[in-house]
């Protein structure tokens, strides 16, 4: 059940004939049909296939590599390890958000001298079959020494706790630390004066927050392919979520130009993040280019769960004072995550979104990045913002309550609007956070009383800033008055449609009238990471300024036509006109050919962004006493989304990122033994949610134009992930009486603080 | 052996210091290896392998086809006859050369009601492998009523021969005939006073010519998969030399918007103007439609001489009048050129070619295209203007030889130059054959003196026009300062990396840091056939197109670094400037990420052509009296290129040319029996020249700029095939006293000939 709320200022927003309906989406035939070719369907002409050979130790010295037992094996064509990998000491490149380590970067796709976590991938062989390849695999003999292992973030702190790099340095305030450390970064922001804010506050309340890896869970483990030609030139079939930033990669770490690598990015069954990195591809070039042939490599589930990145285990304290009236007048955050076996986690934007949804006049962030035996974490659909928000939210519902205040009314006194600055330095523009809460509080759901014992109802907003970032594209013109459109961002999310949109609504013909591709990094402009909610804002951006270059040209054809001075050409509604005389796109789409040949449109953009997506959900729970589970009743999904450009794929991306959410919050975890040793690996053991688990999520769509883009467009995709973990913790309280604070609130959690509060049965 | 001659005005010519050298092609290591992937390497999943089932008739009613049998064997998926066709009486189409008959397209593609030629295509089955597909071709049961059959195009011509269509009328001046004929067209060109001009002459030749028909022979017999997808979307891989014109014809075909369509054009092992017309590809459409699986069809060395376009066999009268001052005074040509089964064959560029090399000021032109029993003639390098220079080269050269002036001599005292008025209207521009002449009298060869008896020297001229039409590219800047390129152009001759030239020439980098690509028809702008030796001169000006806009671009970025005004940046050797400033571009493209973002340049061009190619020939020859065998000496090709941007491709194309016009000259013919059927329709009996048969062709490339276009360039393909069946016959003549006006000039022919003359031994 999908419900719309009226746009904030609906009587002056602009009437669209294309954004705000629901075609079809381009792709979905070859999808349904299995037409579609993802990296692990990919065939060619005399391929070999890889095995990757993954850590037993989750942290041990490598002592030796021996391939020749492997070697014997009939059938093997190439065997690689760190040792043929280029010396990356002390390298760093700029892979589009800030400088990255290359020696690490390499280490995490082959082991340098140490292996780091379990499922650390060491060395790898390509055989004629996958089945050699995994014979192969078994008769590499390395030998290991190993090592403590440390898992847990407050534990890899400590100054006795095993360390993993002896090159990496605690940088604060400019500062590095003398001796290596575990903790590779001290972030820290401060607004206002903290001290004299909490001495204001009447009531303040400080508390702490535990949460586990989970993993994003994408149904396509990574796969690949790669070529390295007989003239050096590379190419690389893959599942990625951006082409640039994996040629770029691949090119940094192999010391290539980044002209001699080629990036198709095949279809891609998900990625929340987890296919920004690149794991198997330089594995697969460096096979390649010993066996002369194309080499494919491709991952178990368990391969996923122990080689590849999952979103950071947390620690979170934070403090909160508020005046007897409700305004919040102090914050102060204490954020500890991992970053798995490398540094460069996700505490930059845990720091950034912790206080992102109020208005604190004092406030102060610290934050942490810890290395630990763990496999180096990646973004996971707005990184870093649900261990902040699961904190940060769990405070304000306490405050709320402790005041007397109805949460929603509560939010709204302290609500993040036009003018308020956040802790980390920026000022909002026009923002959507006053009018969602007010959409929450106004809904069907929020009105209808829940009665019942050991039922309860949770609220929480959450916020992410989105992306901006580059993004080109081309389009041509169809004789028939239809328009191929070629960009770069790859379809995770339905953007075929959603960027085609636009194109298709600033010419003025029908989203089916444009038919887009996404093309390889040889084929379009550079275009960043489909991440960061960016691809519909920026890429449609692009679709934009591509309809703006096409609609010129076109008018100058329509003023050859007419004998008229083309700035006399107007464009409205799908119609070229000039005093007495128009012609519709299609017409004139026909007549191209007799005006001086083909139109070609073509735009590049680097937009500013954030476009911050702010959100806010209701659940009613029912906790089960005697096991502690804790079912679903009723959730609902609120969000701004700027301009709802495919009002579907909106309330796809707000339940697909809730039922992640959901599955964070009660269910997902690495389960590591004492040994460092994930037990759970497998998605029979990773308990993620499915259909059975919740009920539909039901959506409000709330529309405030972001005024950085010529829809009105804000990213939709990661916000919606942000608030289920403190909706849920908030609800399970109405329900139980009993505040859980640490992830997942698993049936054993729950039945535990149940019991230890006496209030199981 | 390669020359190169002076530029007419060397002194004034640009300084390039990419166009004009001899880079190694971008595609070269795929083509080498057997990486490139061509239309019949290509394997899709679930793929289905059709067989076109051809006529054993040259004419022939089809009474019945009965499928039943084929349908009932294990593994047939589905059959097809022109039955599954739409209805396209009286439909016409232009696709982009003039109204096409869309009815007589498709009944070319499958035989509506009757026959019109052995190995015309009747049906076709699908089926799960090859093998059952030719078993079930088989099992097809076809009844014919045989008819009587015309392959000669004087035969055509008479009053009682078989008529192929009774749709078909002849036009002349604009008048339809009133019943059915063979002849669809007559054609009339004239100038001047014809009666008065052989009035003032002091010499008239008249004579008459032959030709057999000859085919293109291509490596690569035709091939393509198409796929009827689930959602109505029709993708082609197929080997075409233009992926638009290809989209369209299926399009029109069958009925289809040119969006729903994709044409992916694999690799080309060579068209020559043969892989312009669509053969295969509605049939394989049609398969799939019913089957929904991609259906691939192949065609066999014998499908593509039975049921593809060979080039017009002809018959030319040309009578040519001149001064004994030796000017030429009065024309008249009378050609007819068999169009093959349907109309619409070569006659018109024969007519404009036939007189294109002189001024005459007083001429006339008469020309017919004629039906009959033999494929659907299709172009064939400068198509139809070999025939007509074999005519009027032949008569030029006994005009000469009567005035007792030397062949050149007498040709450069004709020549056509700018302001020049060719019989069927144009005036030219600037041109180079006073140039290639004097540039042939200056040759090496031409001044060493050939000795011997039954040896001989002959020269001939020869002209195309040449074409421009449209196209389109765009590029994008990587960051290490290579460009990648898009165009739609597909690769048969090196054009990849001569229209990269351009690029890497307009932007001051080198060739092989531009990486171009042929792109799908979704993913480049419209972009007419890879014919009439347009790619290099018009795709080549859309990149050049694309260089600029990608530089105006640039020196914006490079404004914003220096904050100076854009107007002042200037790009002068690869360098933007201003005052006390420089930047490199290939630095500047590392600064563009900081700069706003990705730079994508765009172009679409229709320029006007013709770009004017003339050429001229020496062969020396030994003619073998006991034979008739002639053995070619030597042979130097002098060839104006306007600009050679790749003088090896220049070069290949001139000995390419030449030897399949040495080909057609002294070998090649579809030989016919009395009931129409061609009894020579493979590679051991069809004897083409290899290269065992000639020494290697000497290069005389000449460089009279193009004035429409920037670099000069002109078409350089199809030129070299038009002389070499006159020079062939002058040294032929020379070397024997005898002339033959008949093509091929074939050891039994020469030898009848020398046994006529009383001279053979």
């Amino acid at each position: 059940m999908t419900a719309s709320a009226k746009p904030a200022a609906s009587s002056s927003a602009p009437q669209y004939k294309v954004l705000g309906t629901r075609p079809i989406r381009h792709d979905g035939t070859d999808k349904v049909t299995g037409r579609a070719i993802y990296a692990a369907d990919l065939h060619l002409p005399g391929m070999a296939y890889g095995r990757v050979i993954r850590s037993p130790h989750a942290h041990a010295r490598i002592r030796s590599i021996d391939f020749s037992a492997a070697l014997a094996l009939p059938g093997v064509l190439a065997v690689t390890s760190a040792a043929d990998m280029p010396d990356l000491k002390n390298k760093f490149a700029d892979l589009g958000e800030g400088r990255v380590n290359l020696a690490h970067l390499g280490a995490n796709c082959l082991a340098q001298g140490k292996v780091l976590y379990r499922g650390h991938a060491v060395a790898a062989v390509a055989a004629v079959s996958p089945h050699v390849a995994e014979e192969a695999a078994k008769l590499v003999r390395i030998e290991y020494e190993p090592l403590p292992a440390v898992t847990w973030v407050l534990d890899a702190m400590k100054p006795n706790a095993p360390l993993l790099h002896d090159d990496v340095f605690t940088e604060s305030m400019g500062q590095l630390s003398d001796k290596p450390s575990n903790v590779s970064r001290h972030i820290h922001f401060e607004q206002g004066d903290v001290q004299r804010g909490f001495a204001q506050a009447d009531v303040v309340i400080e508390r702490e927050y535990r949460t586990a890896s989970v993993h994003q869970g994408y149904i396509e483990p990574h796969a690949c392919t790669a070529l390295w030609n007989q003239d050096g030139h590379v190419t690389i079939w893959t599942a990625t979520q951006g082409s640039f930033s994996c040629r770029q990669q691949v090119a940094e770490l192999l010391e290539l130009p980044v002209s001699r690598v080629t990036v198709v990015p095949c279809e891609i069954g998900g990625g929340f993040g987890g296919k920004i990195p690149i794991y198997l591809e330089p594995v697969a070039v460096l096979l390649s280019r010993k066996c002369g042939r194309p080499v494919k490599l491709t991952m178990t589930r368990s391969d996923v769960f122990e080689g590849t990145g999952p979103t950071p285990g947390s620690f979170v304290r934070v403090k909160l004072g508020a005046t007897r009236d409700g305004k919040l007048v102090a914050g102060e955050a204490w954020l500890a995550y991992d970053a798995g076996a490398f540094p460069g986690g996700m505490i930059g934007p845990g720091c950034m979104c912790v206080f992102s949804c109020y208005e604190i006049p004092h406030a102060r962030v610290d934050g942490y990045d810890v290395c630990l035996n763990k496999p180096k974490t990646a973004a996971y659909r707005a990184p870093g913002a649900t261990q902040a928000a699961f904190a940060c939210e769990s405070v304000i519902d306490e405050l709320a309550e402790r005041l007397n205040i109805d949460p929603i009314e509560f939010r709204l006194k302290n609500a993040a609007k036009e003018g308020t600055r956040r802790v980390d330095g920026p000022v909002y523009p026009r923002i959507g956070l006053v009018e969602v809460l007010e959409a929450a509080r106004a809904s069907e759901h929020w009105n209808t009383p829940l009665a019942g014992p050991w039922r309860g109802r949770g609220v929480a907003a959450g916020y992410w800033f989105n992306i901006g970032l580059k993004s080109s594209a081309s389009a041509s013109v169809n004789a028939d008055g239809t328009v191929t459109l070629v960009e770069g961002s790859t379809d995770i999310g339905g953007t075929r449609t959603s960027v085609a949109m636009q194109l298709a609504e600033t010419l003025g013909i029908a989203a089916e009238d444009v038919r887009p591709q996404v093309a390889d990094t040889d084929s379009v402009g550079y275009t960043d990471v489909t991440g960061g909610s960016r691809v519909t804002f920026a890429t449609g951006l692009a679709a934009y300024q591509v309809g703006l270059d096409i609609r010129r040209q076109m008018a100058e054809r329509a003023a050859l036509l007419w004998e008229c001075d083309p700035a006399l050409v107007r464009f409205e509604d799908g119609v070229f006109r000039t005093d007495g005389r128009s012609i519709t796109f299609k017409e004139l789409a026909a007549k191209l050919h007799a005006t001086g040949g083909p139109v070609v449109g073509r735009a590049a953009v680097d937009p500013e962004g954030p476009t911050h997506g702010f959100g806010a959900h209701i659940v009613d729970v029912e906790v089960d006493p005697d096991t502690g589970k804790v079912t679903i009743l009723r959730y609902t999904a609120v969000q701004d989304a700027g301009k709802a450009v495919h009002p579907s794929y909106v309330e796809g991306q707000m339940q697909g990122g809730t039922v992640q959410g959901i599955g964070w919050a009660l269910n997902e975890e690495y389960w590591f033994d004492d040994r460092g040793q994930m037990r759970n690996a497998s998605f029979l053991d990773y308990r993620m949610p499915t259909a059975l688990d919740v009920p539909m999520i039901e959506t409000i769509i709330v529309e405030v134009p972001n005024p950085d883009h010529p829809y009105g467009v804000r990213g939709v995709g990661e916000t919606p992930i942000v608030p289920p973990p403190a909706a849920l913790a908030n609800a399970i309280y109405r329900a139980t009486g009993v505040r859980l604070r640490e992830l997942p609130m698993s049936p054993p959690r729950v039945w535990a603080a149940l019991a230890a509060a006496g209030k199981s049965s």
